[in-house]
């Protein structure tokens, strides 16, 4: 049965010329941009939560999505057919959300492992590959006050056994990584919170899984993923740098990367491309959720990234870590509300690759074009080589005042357009 | 004597590929677009304030702009030079921008007068145009507690004679309007507030000018400008909606329109586009402060406009109005306090105009394009015709449940990037 | 059957050297402040939605609530012996709250019928009143695009039919009150959307339910609820000033006040006391939604009101408008999601009642203390009487310089929190 | 020469019923709480910068304060009279604060060493003692790139050049601790910056200034400032998480600790509360900066912290420490525009120093009451004692579904005001 009927076969590249919205018009599989085809470049995934599984609901309405399938089978038939015709190299999932949560552990275990055979035959059948898995730590009740942070230790094991199911999962089906989105792992407020029992709590569950992927053989990358609040009025792996601090102080930098998203880096205040520098430069840039916020808004709104300067800033990062090794570009991202067909969940991925094969473009065009590398080679030429103080203070008695240099971002922002302009 | 000299002539149109800082690669002010050419369209003013006036100061730092001119006629001639090599049409000013208040009101206008028989003899030499004058009603300490709002009539009699000598000052420069921004009209605190007397007053206020423009024989149009806090906590004109409410509380509504900035949009929660649209619709989209705001920053960052979709969006209103008749783009925008070189003054507006030009062939090329409006159309091919609650009812019990459409949101934006990058 | 055990009889007053979480402490409904007693100034409401529908469910989470009521009968039990216990004097519902909707328009119109004759009885038994009843126009899917201004006149036609019955409903249960809010008239992005076209319909849509109200016989007051986004992208109703500017426009000032909401006041970067300040200087302030948000999170947090400062501020108004006449202070507010016991119940409304009560005595006692009101008639003790700004020259001319005065804020604030502590 | 006229001779503790604006109504210096005296706890700390040279200037307009001190040594008169009218125990200042930077970096070093003989006279007449020293490193053009993290190693030596001798002034003064506040130290733009240079610059700045204590044998503490942005886009000390990721990073946590300013964490989109909690326990919660911010504005509004909760929290989390070492409560607060009175700056301490007293009495009866530490302690009542996922899965296979618990923030949230106003 063909779940989505818009699409005959796979969707093409037919070029900036074209009208058909179910083609590409920038996104090129096979195109070699900066040494690499653009597939190996961008390696897209599709999630399956929002867009297999995501209903429309929101705080004010029930769902409005029309999705004609049903069953969890016919849900990943109606995934494969999806990931085949767009023509993605990978998928992500939680557990939950290919194997819906049953009446105890025992059996929610066996539906996924069924689930997880099932997944293993389509995969090899159309050749899609698991970008990562994870296991939904925050949408069961039991989970209201967090999961590793919980202060029922009942409610820790639950969530540890849980995320050995999840790791087996991702392991049989060969998922390059695993991620730990702590949604609940956080509080709703400090009155009644022990946060340092909490944090604490977070490193132990971490490292277990760390000791599990030893001991079971999987040998993905760990990764967390920061957000600063919502559900929680504060999640602990709240930002980047936060992050970071957190896996310094728990002695974990050697075993979990960033797993950063676009519009939680909003929510934290920063831009995206801050937060992928920050990781970049601490050697834990991992795999990116790619999807936009709107800034005037304060919640998550996981839209599709259509923004070519954010696009170009990703892809900026990406070129900059030399590219993805076991990360790709996941869509988190959902349709709106009243995009309720399935032709616009293509609608929605096709604009969103296009937008980043567009910003790979620019990236490399922004390299060969060289201006802005030079003026920062210019900017940055001298190094600090200075020892104490009174070194620094014997140089000053001699030489007086510095001379200033214009930073010249008016001049920067200028190349940036016109770089961007001539693809 | 040239204040310019990296800039010799006059920028000039040298197309997309030029690599020529100094040159416009997409403003070519005698291309015509959509019946009109680009310097008809675009009405472009360059603000004294910032870029003749601004020193580079911010809350924790002294000025840092180089600028080689001194006295008020050094200032003015270094305005029209850059006016001139700039090609724009207009400037706009506060009466203390070009004739620094002095130590006596009497005297203040007195110098008022002598810098605006020097700048209409600018005016007559170059062609440039006055869009609009206005007066600083903010900077001076008497402003602390508010201009027209001033709990002390001394201080509101100030303001009216300042706005008078400011308005002959427009009139005698041929200025196509005059502008009020509220900078102090508004409250640090409500304890301290009699929000309705400072309401009232302001009205009066402008009441006055109204009249004093009847019988003065001034011709240009009124705006005010919204923003909806800083330096004040609050300012009453804090957002299109709320003026227009004010404006017809006071039955102001013939006699004023709005000035919209990007930049104090953003500061309310909106998109410009939404601000520009609430006012076009009620007929008062007047004119245009052409910048833009850092959205994850809450203060006025004053930015030149160089994203292309921001530029598109206000084009597009600025089409559906049918163009502006008195108003234009005024960039109301400084350099960053880094960029403290002149040339830095002339990046920054290339990038505003060529922005702005490519802006205006987006929005031209969406209209010929046609899908956007096809699909909007198509949304709205119906019209309410019901008189009454019985009468739908009745329609209800008829006809039952409607057929919901897709708002196809990710389909249209998909589009904006297609027109974009055919360009 | 009792719903709540943990509360035998009724919550009483017991003082605040109390600890009986299950007692007020503050709120003594029969003493005499300003006046008249608490219960007539406060007049508080327990919303039907949040506290007897609300089940937890948050956008990363199924629900969590513990509530022992199942059909609507049982409900509605629950809700009146919540009621009585808590010793409120109202209530408030919309029209699907109370009678679920069912498979046809008829067949819901039926079972409100039923429902509301249910809670005639329920009202006659207990002395509980209905302050104000609504519609519920945003949660169905047919409504995704808007109720009232939706593109399609068939969803418009529905949702008048929807509010025919809800009004009929409110009048039957002798309601001070209707609200609009609109949770869906506004829009999710202005690429797909008629402005316009949609602000038409909903004037055309609130004078039907004005006609309606006046051939009916209902002489309950008509409220809009301000709220800038959430669940849309913007709100037409945005805020107090744009509800007015909109309510001028269509010349509807006359039959509509406004019901104003701190949460919704503070997302639109106001604080509540605006709000309250801008509708009540336009004889506008009809009732409040006493809940209050987070101001460091970006979405409706609807949580329960306990900061004395937010009540003390919202009572000043309301005793400076003369206290309310239809009105009242409507708990729109919901227990946190880790609070899923009935009890959390009781905290949270004694807690907002308690915090109301000292926040009307607060402001009563400032009015004693005078000291504030005896600033602000000091700073405003003289008036405009300046006719022209001829007239305004002259007088400067004469009398040169004001004199400045401290706005005293940090006093001000001082003597807040000494009135706050004498109680 | 008095120059606070409108206090004869010393602010006095008169108690709540007091209607004497210059007189305590709760800070009572030698009151014993919890063990010390207020005084003790408190540790009250007034501004150089903001109190003695601030002018009121923003960025709309000039100067507004009254002060009738010229010359450095009469602001340092002006300063002593102040603190000791005021009864504060502590100051703290910048080297230009004292010392107004002259035209060579020799003369200023000069300057800063006549000034500092001076104030050290004046410690030793009024028993003043120093909080804490610091570099101005942000105002002067030279460091519009920044000071540490320059770009041109120049500016580096000038900055540490200035640092040695800031250093020097505050051993000598006896000062407690010396603070780093990185105004500059951070990017306006990525597309001009890199960010691992200027991270490393940083790093190697602060080991030099650490290594210079060492050798010059200056105990005091060293702090670090978080803020997020403002003067700049994004300031590398964003937030306590990201310092303390920062100071892990490059070895530096034995060396500093956390200055903490509430208008600082609201900008980074925390709470104070949260802020101080996390430097605590990471053992490097130093000191505070006393004020507050608007949460509804989004620049450094530096307000005197009035708001009970606010000083409630701060002071639970003081005690919570075990009370300050080195560190105090510095009121880095500036009187509003239009307070331009010396008066004003008395009743801006004191507001602010009674809010803390009160606040500070508050925690302790809160520690007294004891039902909120009750409730964490039955919340957190069980350690996690699993070692691996394994055990973790065989707990849940025998135990099932784990039992919820109420979070009680709402319970929790009355207790808190019913504590406050017992007092």
């Amino acid at each position: 049965m063909a779940f989505f009927p818009e699409v005959a076969g796979r969707v093409v590249y037919e070029g900036p010329s074209s009208r058909n919205p179910f083609a590409f018009k920038r996104y090129d599989a096979s195109k070699v941009v900066a040494g690499k085809t653009m597939a190996e470049h961008l390696r897209f995934a599709v999630c399956y939560w929002h867009t297999f599984r995501g209903t429309g609901v929101d705080p004010f309405g029930a769902g409005t999505m029309d999705r004609p399938w049903r069953s969890a089978q016919e849900t990943m038939d109606a995934a494969f057919e999806f990931f085949s015709k767009l023509g993605v190299g990978f998928w992500c999932f939680h557990d939950y959300d290919i194997a819906p949560e049953q009446s105890s552990f025992s059996e929610s275990c066996k539906q996924l492992e069924e689930m997880v055979a099932y997944a293993k035959r389509k995969q090899s059948e159309t050749g899609v590959k698991l970008l990562w898995g994870t296991a939904n730590l925050f949408s069961n009740p039991r989970y209201q006050a967090g999961a590793a942070t919980n202060p029922d230790p009942h409610v820790f094991a639950y969530a540890a056994a849980q995320v050995r199911h999840a790791l087996d999962a991702t392991h049989e089906l060969g998922g390059g990584g695993y991620v730990f989105w702590g949604g609940r792992e956080g509080y709703d407020t400090l009155w009644n919170t022990d946060m340092q029992r909490e944090r604490e709590q977070f490193a132990k569950f971490l490292w277990m899984a760390v000791e599990y992927a030893h001991k079971s053989g999987f040998k993905g990358q760990f990764y967390i993923e920061p957000k600063p609040k919502e559900p929680t009025t504060h999640q602990y792996d709240s930002e980047a740098a936060a992050c970071l601090n957190f896996l310094r102080e728990f002695g974990l930098m050697d075993h979990l990367k960033l797993n950063l998203e676009t519009n939680h880096a909003t929510l934290a205040g920063h831009s995206m491309r801050h937060e992928l520098q920050v990781a970049r430069l601490a050697g834990a840039l991992g795999s990116i959720d790619a999807n936009r916020g709107d800034e005037l808004i304060g919640w998550d709104t996981d839209q599709f990234p259509t923004n070519l300067y954010l696009t170009t800033e990703i892809m900026l990062e990406v070129l900059a870590m030399g590219g993805f090794t076991t990360g790709g570009l996941n869509f988190d991202a959902k349709v709106r509300r009243q995009s309720h067909e399935t032709s616009d969940l293509f609608h929605a991925h096709i604009g969103g690759m296009d937008a980043f094969a567009l910003g790979l473009e620019v990236a490399a065009a922004m390299h060969e074009d060289g201006r802005i590398q030079q003026m920062l080679n210019e900017r940055y030429a001298q190094r600090v080589e200075f020892k104490t103080l009174e070194e620094c203070e014997a140089y000053v008695q001699q030489h007086g005042e510095p001379t200033r240099r214009s930073g010249r971002q008016e001049q920067l922002e200028n190349i940036v357009n016109e770089v961007l302009l001539s693809l």
